[in-house]
């Protein structure tokens, strides 16, 4: 590698042997909108919004068996009132089978389709089904619209309103994925009068999350009445104010880093950094929302193990996970596993920790302690185990 | 879907019953550059810039058997001087096999080691390469960085100078893909010097493409010496040259439609209408360079029947081709196929024909009308049968 200096005969050096030739601007303008409605997924109310995009184009909607049977026809009827055609893909998928195969099945439709670049794909049904939409819809003709009516409170809340879609990949959660916004989102409260009530827990976890992040009047309606939530599968005048308030607080969350890269310090990886060795771990035997719940819980162990709360926000925070129905521990959540996920959550976020901390109820910090993290851990298990026992006991 | 005015009950209808909740900002700045260097790729020449990018991070190389033996190892230690680790993957791939099968291989084994958000990606090889580490390269931790050092003049001059990255499905060329801009591209002239005769035949077919867009003193530079430039594998001065103008036509017509959505009217799609069907019809048996070749032909014997250029033109253009080693005809081009390629245009560019039709020598204009085309077809695949049987008679 040495450089001759002059004489150079314009085939070996010189001014041209390494030049930069053009610097490419790569920058893409997109946005999309958020939409809160009532009625549009059950009964096809309001829809001008949704007519406003579809404008005569080809579409696909995708949705989960059980939300086919239950709404399935009305969206396609309502869909159908603006499109150019509509078909509809029902896709049997749960954490086992979100994977690149899913993906491909769904493609292969829009291929028999021959779907344009125009056409507008629609994911219809929870947070794995608008994830496999997402990642299916980056791919055909290198990425077509694709609008989202997520049907379950994680996916209205959380897993649906984001840019990420994901599918997991040899094991792993969530191991491969693309960043590709949607055309809209409508979250429709309606759609959530149906769900099984374990699925309003699940959503409740995430909602927790965002509150305890730094929304107390969210926590402090949360911590109101969990039974009427549950009962009402979050669909009553508390619920909407629930949603709204949770979904409100996740986009602003996520807004000023939405590609993930400007900080690997995340405040929305708050009940992500266990949970999701504890999912793959279980192979995925355990729903997502129970994973964050113990993940939550977790982390406040921690933190109340380490000084940084005080037993009072520890005991509210667990009792409003155990109202919500949401487990704080499982005999799977061992030093090693919490470990391993220490140092997965290293790699994923640049080389740093970047755990989320809570430093009081509803306020957080970021903690790169690793060390203080791992001796920490036993005794934060052993709190959360104790926790556990006392509510078996109540039980029995 | 009547609307209730007034007396709303809070909880069927009212103002808050389809409310834009949060129009969310998507776009991202990205930009990447790319380089001409010599040496890099063979001997490690020059290798500050690359340096400057590899910064002590994760590096991934991926590359086709034949380069990997030829300067895998030259690569590896020079990505090595200022990599956190170095590792090499060769993947054998070619048109039949350029599948998500092979994207996910490359995925194996980024998660086998464990590959870090801020990790590279190299792609070592020619466009089919580059293509599926693009894909992969969008879908590991949602987008790594990706580096290429294309070894093929197609990958230099177009495959592996944009943004796009794509896999056949389905017997479809290129029916899924992403669009991921590259960190970097190393546009290294020495690695062609050990090219197979052939494929810098194919990669001037996409020079040609470039040149007869517009470009007049690069098509001259092409018809002045075709057998220095094969024999030297376009590594001469004046292959140098060719290069530098090619890649730089390129860019700038690549560079306002980066992301092929601000219009379907797309210069850079000459030469690719016919083509692609031809390639899949073929079962990808036929060269992408050699099928371009045969597009370009059919693209000029078409305004030669429709009388929008003279037989001079036509004559010189096909010349050209065959100086290249590139067919202009083979039995296979058939009316059938090429209406179907026309269909797969319209469905493939927003519903309009958007056929680059050349006006001229380097001159080109967009038509739309199909009928027209279509009638035109069976004698321009007359005149090319005709010039290729001329070739035939000319050889034995």
């Amino acid at each position: 590698m040495t450089h001759e200096v002059g004489g150079w005969s314009g085939t070996d050096e010189g001014p041209a042997a390494r030049a930069q030739l053009r610097c490419v601007d790569a920058g893409r303008d997109r946005s999309y909108v958020v939409w809160t409605t009532r009625g549009l997924v059950t009964e096809g109310r309001s829809p001008d919004a949704l007519h406003a995009l579809v404008d005569d184009r080809q579409v696909l909607v995708v949705a989960t068996p059980t939300v086919a049977a239950l709404v399935g026809d009305c969206v396609v009827g309502t869909v159908n009132e603006s499109a150019a055609s509509v078909d509809l893909l029902v896709i049997a998928v749960d954490e086992t089978t979100k994977t690149m195969r899913a993906v491909e099945h769904v493609c292969e439709r829009a291929c028999t389709l021959r779907l344009e670049r125009e056409a507008i794909i629609v994911a219809l049904g929870g947070g794995i089904c608008t994830d496999i939409v997402t990642v299916a819809a980056s791919m055909i003709r290198r990425g077509v619209r694709n609008i989202r009516l997520p049907t379950t409170l994680v996916g209205q809340v959380d897993a649906s309103i984001g840019i990420k879609g994901a599918v997991n990949f040899r094991g792993k959660k969530s191991a491969l994925g693309v960043f590709h916004p949607p055309t809209a989102v409508f979250v429709d409260s309606s759609a959530l009068a149906t769900l099984p009530r374990t699925s309003v827990s699940d959503g409740i976890a995430e909602v927790l999350k965002v509150a305890l992040l730094g929304n107390r009047p969210l926590f402090d309606l949360l911590e109101e009445d969990p039974t009427e939530i549950l009962d009402t599968r979050c669909t009553s005048g508390r619920g909407d104010e629930i949603v709204a308030l949770a979904l409100e607080a996740m986009l602003t969350e996520l807004g000023p880093n939405l590609y993930e890269d400007r900080s690997y310090a995340r405040r929305v990886d708050f009940g992500h950094t266990f949970s999701p060795v504890l999912e793959a771990g279980l192979g995925f035997r355990i729903s997502h929302g129970a994973a964050v719940a113990i993940d939550l819980a977790l982390s406040f162990a921690i933190s109340l193990e380490r000084g940084a709360i005080d037993h009072d926000a520890f005991d509210r925070v667990v009792r409003v996970l155990k109202a919500y129905e949401l487990p704080v521990y499982t005999p799977h959540l061992t030093v090693d596993l919490c470990r391993s996920a220490l140092a997965e959550a290293i790699r994923h976020r640049g080389g740093s920790l970047n755990l989320v901390a809570p430093d009081g109820l509803a306020s957080v910090t970021f903690c790169q302690d690793q060390t203080s993290i791992e001796r920490s851990l036993s005794g934060a298990i052993g709190h959360l185990a104790s926790m556990h026992a006392r509510d078996v006991v109540h039980a029995t």
